[in-house]
């Protein structure tokens, strides 16, 4: 039995509902500078509309929670538990996934109405939360945190298809990531200890805790540059099929690959179309928006190669580590699988991680699209080696001499 | 040379304007009840969004009206010309059609504020049009006509894919169509005219008129009803490939087509998606939402045929017969070609109509869609034999005996 | 009713076992440059093996003759049926056609024996052949002739799928076209007959014969050449979007056409791949080899425009019409359908022409490839707007002044 | 620097070329039961014609081999090089991989004539061979022995398209297995050695021998039966996705999965088309044909789990594990990376295995389809999880309790 872990005494329901007050509101916050139009489009089958992102975050509260927990609740409307399931079987039928475009109705208002109806009737269960209920909400609530991060990424790519290039906020700011060139940290040979052991939440396919062999490596302190990347394309790293893995040159090819996505040729340089709208690409910035297999080409091009996850993990605690988290997701060399003695959670939330362990590599850290807060050593984020749209990067590793 | 026919005594500039004012407020009143989130999407391919179909007819009377015609006339923003083509390669590169439905930007209000700025500038120039570019005009109000009709066939089929199934109008009043069995009107043989001829308005692929032979031949003096298509359907008639055209048998097969488009099977009987809603279906209407592979298929299994394009237009002056326009566009068996003569218009506009002439059958009549006045006995209408979102319905025909 | 019609005076049976023999030897014949590998594959759904054309051919007979008309014949292998059924939706089920290159079994020697024992039984049927029978041993023998042209059309394209350009007969001798430039031959208005009305054998899609208005016109004596082409080509022809049907310049795009189907550019030249190899492009000869899309264009490029099938057949009868037949099939702008009146044929045969009566545009005259006295003026050849890998040509009409 | 390893002594060429021998002789007896027509067929773009395998196998040794070190060697072909390269970017472009059975020509028989001018030259080069080029031969034989299973993987499959259903070799002889239930080896926890670390040859993707982390767990000692797997199909497995992996889900419903590949349903049970031809399915027998997605549900379904290809490795080695080999390839929940250290092979060949370690998950064992002596238990076989054209089986697993 796996159940879901809890973050601080069981009982306590002061601090759960100030943090629900308080992860609803950012949700809310990210979406408002969205027109209820810029919420509603699907700009391809694995991005999903904002308003969707919102809907969807509440129908967990209202599934996992509500229905089973608060006497006497009314469902805002019995139609939405179609809409907005994403993919639990356990919980029903459910909208096709690339379909989720064509809903203009209900409309986005109707999509605050609803996250309005739950918080109310969320603020009444969390009065009086069963314990048992404690870690779901915890669960919800994080849940709605990967969301935040989608809603982004997506709204990105979103705009990025309209000509105009639109910004999602004028006003962005970049964080400032650890520049100049990469030390490497000495990772040293032995058995190490990886996963999540404590007591705060974690998901479940960060445990259990367990050992693993750690052959000795060394591992750079900060991430590779967009400066790094114009040496590879200059190099003629897009062009060159011995840098790349069988199936990442058959993407390049197929899609037309000559730089990370989101960067646009202009007479004057390369610019980078950011949250912030269209902009000068900074050299000095760690490089985002690339795939696995563009990664797995540079370290080859570089002389080195990805990180495993276990070494990232290990390394992630030596002094000297930055920017694990708040710039990008870092892509491991690393197989999205189970640990040993993996077993998903009981219940209907046991589909939420478990059934995705085929055909994705590992990313490590956060980005900053990642909220403040969520992420921890111990997270595994995974996408298809070929995914772009997320904010991906890339730190090097290399074998001990 | 052919240039485009105007209505009326050319310099006479009094009731364009009228005209002009009149149409323009009608596709206002067509979208009024779409939200901007409705107006956004494009739910395939073939589609427009309904706030794109308002965008490019203004966009066409600000590229082959305003700029050429107007001293001084200001664009209200240069990227529009990208944004709005549709398809004129004159007139410079476009945005992708699949791609209309990402333009969540601009929204709504501005595409409001485009077409006042337009219409103010629509105004200046109707006071004063040069004679020449009159013709202009009533081709920019006939296009804009024609999105209308557009605007509904798609919004109806963007609405279809929403599993709520919201009504558009849920006060929308069906067109009445003449029902009871069809009596057949003979045709005789003999040299007959069609195409335009007279100094009314015209697309330049109704023209010249010219002489053409017609076999004898009967054709009902009404559409066939859902009532037939019904016992079509009772009868194996989508199961039976002896039925179909090969290409036909295959696009049902791949599709699954086992009813019209919009018809859904419920428990108590079929309904039928209006542009008021789901309602149940009515029997004595007519058929609508038919691709011309249906129809054919229908008319063999009835042991009759279509129409051709001729033996239509010269029917359709026969005392008795109904409902030509009004209801929905009629399959012919006739191949959308130009006519032996025609002359594309000159300019820009020559690619109108004349770069579709391949891989569409023409339609002919006029729909509960089509604008009051639009259309005419001569008019072409043409669709691809696969196409069923469009107020598609059938006329039978058969040889004289 | 519309029974095939015979040649000659029904009963006669001795010119018929001739001529039987003459055909199947023929197809033999054709057949023999290609080893059993070459037999065996298909370079795309469109095309068929030549092995399956020498067997698909052997079951219309056995299928349409001797199991209705030989008492006592026995199958050759009841498996068959499924095998080389073409399309025959009454004749039962069948292999998928884009899966006819998969039959490795039987080998090429087994479809040898299947023919001889078919051709036995029919030299029995012969001999005392029921004068009703004898349309259907003629119209199998005009299907072989139909697939003679097939089987060199396919092995074409089978062969220049091999980067080793393979010969198809290394002595093959093109035919000697008109050349020098065309003169325009004038066609008067008026009411004109065309489709087959004499006592020889012809399609069903060929009758009835019919009247059909002609609009006056002028129609070239030859067809275009090579070093037409190269000019249409100099002159952007391939990269000029005004010149094109919107979808004749997609599929330019998609497929990425600089010049017909089996042309090669080498540094000396423009080479041609044939039914004899690799050679030499012949400037006088005329081109072939390109789609409806590319004749069409042309045609625009050149002032001219394409003749209807109607327009052909009639100027096939006058003076100074060359190369009608023996170069290449010429488009025409005539969408295949249905003759007013058309009946098709009784029985399972009926599903010979009449099911492909759309999105096919018709060809008239004859290739290098079709069979000597096989077609005739009103015979009707069709194939999408797209194809490509027939000897197709063109031949260009104008308006009369 | 990783250069390939060899077997023996270096320097002692006698067996070396009886071996040689051996190896290209069995290919060729392989290949005896087919026909030209059968070698020539590639039946989907992960499959390879017959004829294709014999080529490339012996452009290997030209490549490789003969054109570096055996002076005045003359290449048989110079356009076989283009023709029969499969992947590698260092050895000049090739023709496109879902092309080959577009190649009846070279006929087989030219292949055959190419063979024997190989062989021919390699005797010469055997008789005198450098030291340095000794692990290339021994490669080269491996490469043979790794296609000599795919032609026979290959070739059930193209066979399997035809509705005939012929068979390989009617005499085929299926290999025994144990049967009966299964029990559980226990595996201890702690470091263990995998990896190859001898003198005998090795691919680069085997090294370099590494101490990995063992969790304590129970393997079986035997595979999973058809009995098993028709148990999994009466409980609704191919119908349950809860059972399943997301992507397994979407591929089981995508492609229609009711039964491993191969199986066929009759009236009277099911059979199973083998090189022996359409077969009662053992009941007793290993199941196989099936994807690593399936394998995977089966698992869950059962309650137990994959073995990680580490486990399978050092459990291999305990008493009482039966049929690693000589059955079935055994997937394991190992995603194919490179192990700690990897570098690959010096040279051309360096593209040999690592250019693929994306998107594959690793099986372990052999089949029966495997040449006897070729794996090993440290040999990495890998496909992607949906492929089921291979002799792929399911040994279970379980955590310790
Ligand atoms: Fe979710
Ligand atoms: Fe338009
Ligand atoms: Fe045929
Ligand atoms: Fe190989």
């Amino acid at each position: 039995m796996n159940l879901i872990q809890t973050r601080g005494p069981a009982g306590s329901t002061a601090p759960i509902e100030a943090r629900y007050a308080a992860v609803r509101a950012r949700t809310e916050a990210l979406a408002a500078p969205l027109s209820a139009e810029d919420q509603c489009i699907q700009s391809m089958p694995d991005a999903s509309p904002a308003k969707w992102h919102r809907a969807h975050t509440t129908w967990f509260f209202e599934t996992f929670l509500l229905i089973p927990n608060l006497a006497g609740y009314r469902r805002f409307d019995e139609r939405f538990g179609f809409l907005f399931n994403s993919y639990y079987e356990a919980a029903g039928p459910r909208h096709a996934r690339p379909q989720r475009g064509m809903l203009t109705r209900p409309p986005a208002e109707a999509v605050t109405a609803y996250r309005a109806h739950v918080d109310a009737a969320m603020a009444e269960l969390l009065r009086d939360l069963p314990p048992e209920a404690r870690p779901l909400v915890e669960l919800g609530l994080q849940h709605e945190e990967q969301h935040q991060e989608l809603l982004l990424t997506d709204i990105l790519h979103a705009l990025s298809q309209n000509p105009l290039l639109p910004a999602y906020d004028p006003d962005w700011q970049e964080p400032r990531a650890a520049t100049g060139p990469a030390r490497f940290l000495d990772l040293p040979e032995g058995v190490a200890e990886i996963g999540h052991g404590g007591s705060g939440f974690a998901f479940d396919n960060e445990t259990p805790r367990h050992r693993t062999w750690i052959t000795g490596c060394r591992i750079a302190d900060r991430l590779v540059s967009n400066a790094d990347w114009l040496a590879f394309m200059a190099d003629g790293g897009y062009r060159s099929p011995m840098l790349w893995m069988s199936d990442g040159w058959a993407a390049c090819a197929a899609e037309g690959w000559e730089a990370p996505m989101h960067w646009h040729r202009r007479e004057d340089g390369w610019m980078q179309f950011t949250p912030g709208g269209l902009r000068p690409l900074e050299r000095a910035a760690p490089v985002r928006h690339i795939s696995w297999y563009e990664a797995e080409a540079f370290a080859r091009w570089a002389g080195k190669r990805l990180p495993t996850e276990m070494e990232w993990e290990v390394a992630a605690a030596l002094p000297g580590f930055r920017d694990a988290a708040g710039i990008g997701w870092q892509w491991t060399n690393s197989a999205y699988l189970p640990y040993p003695g993996f077993r998903p959670w009981e219940g209907a939330v046991g589909e939420y991680n478990g059934k995705f362990m085929i055909n994705q590599m590992v990313l490590r850290g956060g980005s900053l699209a990642t909220p403040p807060g969520h992420a921890r050593p111990s997270y595994r984020n995974f996408f298809p080696p070929g995914a772009r749209w997320q904010f991906s990067a890339l730190r090097l590793a290399e074998d001990a001499a």
